[in-house]
Formats: structure tokens, C-alpha cells, sequence
């Protein structure tokens, strides 16, 4: 039995979690459902995409990402299952998978069509319950991904335009719990010590870690998962540095730079 | 070994949801406790009752609800342990249960009075630790409910004034995270078609889902638990639409309207 | 192997708490990680360790407890495995332990210095992924606590000044989610009777439960883990009169006042 990593933006304040984890386990007794996430803000693509990104190279080969942000369920939004080099995936086709491709690229790719492997009645607001939760259970319980529905070609798979790149010129992807800004400019420690990260009317100085800064001071350094981060030592600095998702940032100065 | 889905009030910001189970670990080790939900508004029994009314059916047959949303801890409101038709409850008699009834009808019920299945030592303010989670935990390992305390009739159970019915006229009975309001009427998505929903002052189209109307505008769908819905696509129709629990909900016009 | 009980600032909707867990299983297949809480506000210490005098007296003998709330990731604060009387600490050298210490005499601590125990490359914001959870994870699955670095006198761990005491003169020390301020004075219930807490400009009744007062109005009571806390029944005490972290807390008047 393959286990199952479950994404979403259901939160814990509602039923809906739980549910689709107890329509799982009816589909397949004894499956262990692991939690990524499940506060982000409501329909956030960017964010589900960037927590993928991050813990997507420590799950372990072989278990199913469940993921189920989708703001459009009920529309032709297509549900799809696909099949990386390393891991599964059950979500909606609307994006969210985009920085998980990078980590994990896909080889194949079915759409969630037969429903024989959803539950009878079918909702119109919550294919988590009715649709991918389901699946994500029969996938891990071993039914082939052939069977759930036809082939759609990885490259017609949908992307969002975020475009990770090691270079000078990128975008704050989105935000973290602490108000630290994760930007798409990928960087090793090396390339990036004594550069400058201009955003807004900012001119931030690149950092190891926090405390190189005075407190409430701002900094740039290479995050957890390779890409450049700004942060306040102590603070917040989407709020303190007035900071937006989107917000143009540039990598400057120094050697290379 | 029975499982236990736990429902409180007590987040994820405090030890109280682990201390209770970590408790019932002791009472009955392997165990195995789901969550159902933590983070609803401080003492809102409405919430829960929706939160186990939509749950409740997803549920496994002979496992144990953990309900504690306690807000007269302390008081003289009664702790009781309910024996429904699929599911066993244990919970303060303040209302809580009131919609699970509906799914589950109630059997029988005791009152939690014999201090042989509590913490030996009480407190006055989290009977969750001290009474609730060792009962469950008891339960769960397999004491016969009439153990637990003398019985309680089923009719004397607290319910709150919320009336689930098929007409025109309702009320909001609760919002979730998305801030979809939840309303009292029951409906089928055909009886429900082509008809309007009033509000404060909207008229709001019925729809079957979100993508049919535009991005920022209101619809009414019957939701995931058969419930009449209102919410805005990709928005809050709670604070977009100024709505607040308890505002009176008609279903207007249309087939049979 | 031993059971991980793992408190954190990550929250639920980052992927930060999700991934430690997945490393953590990676490094000891079939370990079983129960949440403490993730949800706390960001580098709060003072929650962090209320959380564990809260949870400590119920967490089962043997235990790890992995706690990582770490605002000075990356600094030179140090990194500590604490063998207490009853179970096993993992945590940042900052204080966060405090009042753990209180309730489980910290035996022997060790630093967390032989990087054969974490993560091949280290990252300078998230010693939660590359040090503390590979640490708890080889400490749970057997590792001797010599291992993993050199012996650090008990007497030199870090702690905060926070003083719990049965005298008269406190403060308070955190709020949990209910807006109940937990103050740092320590009371049993027979000695309380008949006081009165002031604080700020505020003379509160002691009680012992909400249901004493009337709802709205403030009161004191000894809380479940023995501390005396200020409430306001069906109210949020933090807000409604207007508290602090930190006021002064005096318990007089009445028996032995």
C-alpha cells in the first residue's frame, strides 16, 4: 500500500479534511494519509505550488500526492493523475502542480474520467470527497493509473507563469507563514554572497542567515529550498517591507553581479 | 478497538488538543484518534454541528465522535455519552450534537457520573483531559456504555433551535473558512433549479456550480451535505455579501417556488 | 523505538512541519510523530514553553520531544539534546525548554555537533528539516545520547526568566487561543478561595469555574496545569481588558492574602 501526502486548502476548521481522509480510508482500510498542508489561503495556486516544490524531494518514492486546491471544481476543469519520475499526483489540472514538475518531472498523465473509481453521487462543489480523494485511495491501494480514465499528454498538462530561473530578473512567488517573501530567483550561498536584492524601493543585502542583520532589519538569502528569500530579522516583511505576490525583484551588484 | 474522530475548539496554537490525546494513549494504548476538526471559533456549537453533520456519514460504523466544544465547563450542563444507530458520542449535553442526531438518530444516552473513567484529579476548566477524552478512550477500548454513568432519556437531550427542513424559508446556520454561508434548507439540486435565493437585500440566482456565474458575483447551490449554499466565486460571500448567522434565507420562484 | 512528540512555529500552511516529518521517517522508517502544536505565533518562546509545562506531566515516559520554535536559526545559539528525568529533548539552546524543566529535571544535555547525525547539506534557515528532526528521528530509533556531540552542564542550558511561584506577585506569562491570560503564579484551588487578582486596573474575583460570573465578566481561577489564569466567561480576557504578555499579577486579600 503506497502512502498518501495530502494538500489542500480546506483548513481545520471545517469537516472537509477529514472527510475526504474517511472516504479514503472506506476505499482502501488500513491507508496511511499523511497531512502537507491544509491552511493555506483559499484557492492559492502559487502557494500549494511552492509547498510542493519544498517538500516534494523528501517524500518517499513511490506515495501519492493528494492535492486539492480548486477554486474552479465544478467548471470543465479537467482532474488528472500523474505520473512523475518519482512520486504520483491527484489534482485538478489547474496548475498547482507547476513547481512539483520541476522537482519531480512527469512522465505520464491520465484524466480522472471513469467513475467507477469515484464516489456514486457526485457533488458539484467537492471532488475532494466525491472524486480525488477516492482515486488517491484506489491508486494507493494499487489499481493500475491506466484505469482511471484516458491518456492526456504530459505537455498539454496546465502550467502556471512561474518561471524559477538562475538569473538576475524575477518575481515574489508567494509568501510564507513568518511573512517571508520566497522570490523565483534560484541561488546557490556562493553565487548570491555580496549581492544586493533590489524589490520596490528596497535595497537589500544578501545574508547567511538572520542574525547578520540588526533586528527588524531586512535581509536576502538563499532559502531551504534554493531559492533567494527576503525576510526581516525578527519581523515580518511582507507587512513591514510592504511587500505583494508579483512584486518585480532583482539580484545585483557584487561578484557576478 | 474502536477509532475515535475528535472534534474541539481547542486549535493548534495550544497544548490542549494533544494533552486529551495523549491522555486517551494512556487510557488505552494503540489507539488510534483521528482529527476532525480544531480551529472553529472559540465555543461555536453551531460550527460543530455543522462540521458533524457533514461528517457523520463519512464516519465508520462503531467509532467514537469526541466532541468538545465545551463553553459551560465547570457549570452544570451534563457530560453524556450517546449511543446512536452507526456511531457513539461522548460530548457536554449544550447542543453540539444537535444536527448528528439527524444523521445518526440517538438510541440511548448516559451521563458521565462515574468518576472510575475520569482523571483522578478534575479541574474546573478542561474536562476535555479530565472526563471526556478518558471516557472515549474507555469506550473505545471496549466498556459497555450503561458503565459509564446512569442513563440519560434520549428525549432529555439538549438540542439546539435549529430546523433543517425542505421549505422556503431558512436561516444561515453557519460559514465555513471559504466563507460560504451555510443554510437550514434542504434541497435537491432539481428541486432547487431555476429558482432564487433572498437574503438581506440580494436576490441570488441558483446555480450548480461556482463557475457559472461570474468571477465576484453570487450564486446559491445545494452543497456537499444537501444544504443550501450561498457563496461568491472566487470570493466571501460572508464578508462580500455582509451576511451573518442566524439572517433569514428564502427559496423564491422558479418550478415549485 | 521510541515515540516523537513535535512542537513547532511552522504552522499548517507552510510545508515546513510536514517536510521534518517526512525527513524524520526517512531516517527512521516506522516512526510515529504525534503533533504537539504548529501553530503558536511566530518565535514566541514563552507560548512555546507554557505548551510544554501544559503537556509534559501526560506525554508517555520515554518519549522525544522535538521542539523547534527558532528565531536564531543560523546564529551561533546552540543546539541541545536534553536527557530529562522522563523523556528526551530536541531543541534550540534559546529557552524554549523552560518550564519543560520544571516539570521533568533535566538530567544530562548533550550538543548537537556531529553532523554524522544531520542532514548532508545544511541549510542556514531550517536546522527543523537539516539538524533537530534527523536528531530526534536516530535518537528514537536507538541512537545513545553521547553520540551525537560533546556534554553540556545542565547548569548551562539556556533559561528564560520566568518564574513560577505560590507567592503573591506575578505576571503573566502567555494567552492561549480563548484570550485567557496564564499567569505565572501557582495556586491550589483551596488556596485561591476567596481572593482577588489585580491586575492593571482590574480587581477580579477568583472562582472556580466561568459559570460563577456572569457572562462578560472577568475572573480568576487555577487553571489545568495549576497556574492561576484571568478569564472572561464566554469572552476573550486579552482583548476585553486590555492585556498584556508581561503585566504584573497580584493575588491578595482573603485567607492568607
Amino acid at each position: 500500500m503506497r502512502e498518501v501526502y495530502f494538500l489542500s486548502d480546506f483548513g481545520l476548521a471545517d469537516p472537509y479534511a477529514a472527510v475526504v481522509k474517511a472516504v479514503m480510508r472506506q476505499v482502501a482500510p488500513g491507508l496511511t494519509v499523511h497531512d502537507l498542508a491544509h491552511n493555506l489561503p483559499p484557492g492559492d495556486l502559487r502557494r500549494a505550488s511552492y509547498i510542493l516544490y519544498e517538500s516534494v524531494p523528501y517524500l518517499p518514492r513511490g506515495a501519492v500526492v493528494l492535492a486539492v486546491v480548486d477554486p474552479g471544481v465544478g467548471s470543465s476543469r479537467r482532474a488528472v493523475l500523474v505520473v512523475g519520475e518519482r512520486l504520483f499526483y491527484v489534482a485538478p489540472d489547474n496548475g498547482l502542480l507547476t513547481l512539483a514538475y520541476l522537482q519531480d518531472p512527469p512522465r505520464r498523465a491520465y484524466l480522472l474520467e471513469d467513475p467507477a473509481y469515484h464516489l456514486p453521487r457526485k457533488s458539484s462543489t467537492f471532488h475532494g470527497r466525491d472524486v480525488f480523494g477516492p482515486v488517491a485511495a484506489h491508486l494507493a491501494s494499487g489499481v493500475e493509473p491506466t484505469r482511471f480514465g484516458p491518456e492526456l499528454p504530459v505537455r498539454e498538462l496546465l502550467r502556471l507563469p512561474i518561471h524559477l530561473n538562475f538569473g538576475r530578473q524575477g518575481e515574489i512567488l508567494t509568501f510564507d507563514r513568518f511573512g517571508n517573501a520566497i522570490t523565483t530567483l534560484l541561488a546557490t550561498p556562493t553565487q548570491a554572497r555580496g549581492k544586493t536584492v533590489r524589490i520596490r524601493y528596497h535595497r537589500i543585502p544578501v545574508a547567511t542567515h538572520y542574525a547578520e542583520v540588526p533586528v527588524g532589519a531586512a535581509l536576502a538569502y538563499v532559502g531551504s529550498a534554493g531559492l533567494l528569500e527576503v525576510a526581516v530579522h525578527l519581523g515580518n516583511a511582507r507587512e513591514q517591507l510592504g511587500l505583494r505576490e508579483g512584486d518585480p525583484v532583482e539580484l545585483w551588484g557584487g561578484r557576478g553581479g
